[in-house]
């Protein structure tokens, strides 16, 4: 990837991101995309994201949280009941979920990788209805085989890709992003990985290593003057994945600690906004069918948890900020273009705040 | 209909019904159904309530419940944020969830009835993979705009038919059922409508007007000699309607109580079951998107809610017996055939127990 | 016990109970009881269960669940957040809840009990304002230490004793009870136990084995008459004790099961009711704080855990029937009297119902 | 005061606060204190707020919200079930809880505010074992009634006061703090206020304003070097209040985002971290037990709450950072010093950060 990410342009993040900087850091994780991009208002597409990869089909533990409840997780009573994941997670726009939804069934079904003689995925959605025909419902049940089967691990595609492509953040171009941290040796040396789909926030929200830079790059913010200007139109999904043997209870936690990490780019979870938080553990194999009578399992003390809590914040904070410096500049239905944040003005405000990275 | 209800049978219940016994008691809500049922291996179908009818589309306050969430309700997250719930509701077999969804959305979209931008319809599943094909995907969106457009106040066709007519209750054939309750004038003269999508239990937990009616009628128990005896597959979705002016939290409140209205006829919740209960008030119109600068309201003192506590607790017992009684013994892929619960032996055990109404 | 107990009645209860039919039929869990009778208006006193005994400090994996919320347990959200109880369990009447919590800990650090700096002690109450002088704060430090060192394994004692004392069920004498069930081997032969102190219910409500033994026990129903006649005023606290290798989401499960098991007795959780259940299992000692680097579990499979649901089910329905069961009739503040359940009258109803057991 | 409050050092906040930038600016809201400072461990107290005044007793719509439950707000079930807060709440340290819960009902009961026949209060706390002697219970009945007695509107002292004596925050004095903002005529003129007991926060995590301030300065950080350095030792307990009419669950959104506002100050919510918040609304006098058969209310739309969001964001992290600014540095148990924030230092951290106000 020539583009830049974020940190390249040197903003400043905290802690150590794993290998390529993505959730597919945690071991197992593989991402999928199917990109929709015609005419003038096809902008959407649909993201899988395989928690042990596409061919082990072994539940993981798993828990959400929701912070703002105006949107989408299909799946998630069985999630919170059971403490584990199922199956494959598809992210999509909002319209679309349901067709996701059964496409995943379908798939599973033909790879014989249902758990229970049913299925009840996990789809998650952003609206894309500013950029897209969100109620063209164009994401076909090939699209999602094609995510599903296409999906690797390694570094991951960025900005207009997949569930993200019609995104908006923070009245910029949003999508999809993605990072890691891998814990010192001390803390256990556990990887978590944060997959975003962003589509959130007013520009005068904008908060980026703590500068408050939409108060400055205020140009192109497409719902200011809006007829609802004080309601937020969007949304915020986030998976999040570590091979930090947590139990189900432990991964909600995990999951609550997205908010503090949208926070940190000065998100507030308007009333219009679906925040929902999925976290999940590759640790554990076999743990939702054991051989023997008993599953035997690890378990992290919540008294080393701390800095897996860190870790999700700085991942999460990295993630929605990938996303943005990766998406170029749109131009989708009626003709609405929405704009990337532009790197060097962005460059400027960070280093007229004392915080631009010399590295960058 | 020639076809005896639960209390024609001389089963005794507790409270008042309505005219018609049925969630359409409640005024505005209408029922609709589309049924399928072909070849040796199709036996599912489509239900649609509406809270308001098919005309009104004014959100109406909503509270929802998980007693097992091996299942799956959308747009559960903004119920529960929001306190409302947008527009119908459908009930299908679990693998069509997506295409309910989806299809009420384009629905919605066609009738201007959209209440933000987008949609998140709540719909929910109970599996009949027993009987029927589940895995064929059979319910396609003009079975879901049939439902929605033919839905219709007054009785409400019961046992195998909509999204119940695949499913099985206490190992006899179960279904879609339903009860009302009037409270008297000086508990309000509001009215409970309960619709329940029957799909639970095993044989020897059943029990109806307290008898173990279940331990007598041991034949032609499905599950019984299976190789996980001991886990129930099955669900139980209750859509909870009333007149009465009840604020979100004291809906959820009113779900929650679906959960004693279900044990009284032996129900345990099991793993396998999708136990999820919906509940909205038809009060309080234009809540939602006041004209005013707030909404006026009307609300029920939590003093004042016990009576229709009781009145969801009985109508749910009832419901869910009228989808029994209601059903008939159906046979469907591979051949299986589920017996309906026989009338007359059901008459016998519970004159043996001496809890037969003379008037049955 | 020359008393006889609820099965000694005949009354007919599913699934085979442990040794002493009570909680402390878990390994380890331990009762200590003191209770306050003295003067025209002191009925009231203080129950505590230790769940590892009153010398092992050891946490335990918990969960809890509000049926309905109108009553405290104090503790319970770091039971929710941690998945561990992390000391002895306090029961009292409602405005003693503050002592009984303060002199836990204190006991707590005199005997070097603390897990963490700090303790959040899990207290729960139901009121005996009706027959107790509540508002005098009778409960002093030294009764719950009392109660604390004279906990014991073995027998329990049932009806007005510890925090059961002045408590009234269905408008009979309720109080505290016990029951447990131990699972057949082929379902793991785990035991569960539950413990009740009871004070809900109006007597219409009241239902044994099915029987609708209220509508035809009337007399002395001391609420039935009052200037609130439709509201509820009481509660019920469960504890429930496994020693199934249960994790905390799977515990907070079986919390919820308790709603079933009130559900036969005729409960309908009323708007006075504070319904809040706890469950914990003694299985995994050592989880909270392991020595190595991760605690090694156990954890029993979500497909194995029906009968345990069965069992909490089972053992709350009878253990509250044993608290009414031995009761005794009692009279207190301004002179109300509380009748006993009348034994030879309950089994003349349930005869009449062909329910009474023929060894009864 | 004499002491410069936070934006009177030049610290930027967003909004426009009320006229005491305080909780009380919330017209009703009153606030009261015992400090109790005395020999060389003695560093506690309690902190009372009356919602309406103490003179008035009528409940207040309420919801709340757990970030990290290791810690106790009592009486939270019932504000969850009936969705009102009926009396004062308390705030306190962590093992004078129960003290303070049951002076609560005693003072209730004394002046006939009792609104059912029993009384769960609402008291939160905080751990200040590390200044103070904890364990001595030094919290007596007197002092709860002289906070609850001596409360009133107006200004509002900060810092080492109340239930906030012995706190410490980011490893600086922490304690109590408050803040308010008012929203412009176009957003309805409501106003918001805010009060913290601020004990949470490792120092590298503080940010103020942006800038990574505890980065910089590093002097004194009393638990960096613990035994355990990676797990926060702390706390942090909001209260929200409003004059907006909104119904409970709107009021739990409202709690929810007190998160968001923790976060803007770097708080990351450790394991060992008590953060509970709870949010009421003044508006809807007499609506839990109205004079006539339904209460009449007025409620805020949905789709006009997002700036009352934005205000109780803004309001907690000046409230945080308010009770920072307020404490003086303290000496107290085992004569470990607890350093004050150094206000010239921290401007100079700000300046280099362009991020002090021309007018500090």
């Amino acid at each position: 990837m020539s583009k830049p990410r974020a940190r390249q342009l040197g903003i400043p993040f905290d802690g150590q991101p794993g290998l390529n900087n993505a959730i597919t850091d945690v071991d197992g994780v593989e991402v999928g995309y199917t990109t929709l991009i015609s005419g003038p208002d096809i902008r959407t597409g649909v993201t899988i994201l395989h928690p042990r990869g596409k061919a082990d089909h072994d539940p993981v533990f798993a828990g959400w949280h929701v912070l703002n409840g105006n949107g989408e997780m299909t799946g998630a009573a069985w999630v919170e009941e059971s403490g584990f994941l199922e199956g494959p997670i598809g992210l999509t726009n909002t319209h679309s979920v349901g067709a996701v939804r059964d496409a995943i069934i379908h798939w599973q079904i033909h790879h014989h990788a249902l758990f229970q003689p049913w299925s009840c995925p996990v789809v998650a959605e952003t609206a894309d209805g500013w950029l897209s025909d969100m109620h063209g419902f164009h994401v076909q049940p090939e699209h999602v085989w094609s995510a599903l089967q296409g999906a690797c691990s390694g570094p991951v595609a960025e900005g207009s890709v997949g569930g993200g492509t019609g995104m908006i953040c923070y009245e910029f171009k949003g999508g999809s992003g993605t990072a890691s941290r891998r814990l010192p040796e001390k803390y256990g040396a556990y990887t978590v990985g944060v997959f975003a789909q962003a589509n959130f926030g007013r520009r005068f929200q904008l908060t980026i290593a703590g500068v408050p830079v939409g108060q400055h790059l205020t140009d192109g913010a497409v719902f200011t003057s809006g007829e609802n200007p004080f309601q937020e139109q969007g949304s915020l999904i986030l998976v999040i994945a570590t091979d930090a043997p947590l139990l189900p209870h432990q991964l909600k936690r995990v999951a609550r600690r997205g908010a503090l990490g949208m926070s940190r780019t000065g998100g507030m979870s308007g009333n219009g906004s679906g925040d929902i938080f999925l976290a999940f553990s590759t640790a554990n194999p076999g743990a939702a069918r054991p051989a023997e009578e008993h599953a035997s399992l690890l378990a992290l003390s919540n008294e080393q948890i701390d800095p897996l809590f860190w870790a999700t914040i700085y991942a999460t904070e990295e993630a929605i900020i990938n996303a943005m410096v990766a998406a170029e500049t749109m131009t989708g239905r009626d003709g609405l273009t929405v704009p990337a944040i532009p790197h060097e003005q962005l460059r400027d405000v960070l280093r007229s705040y004392n915080r631009l990275e010399l590295s960058g």
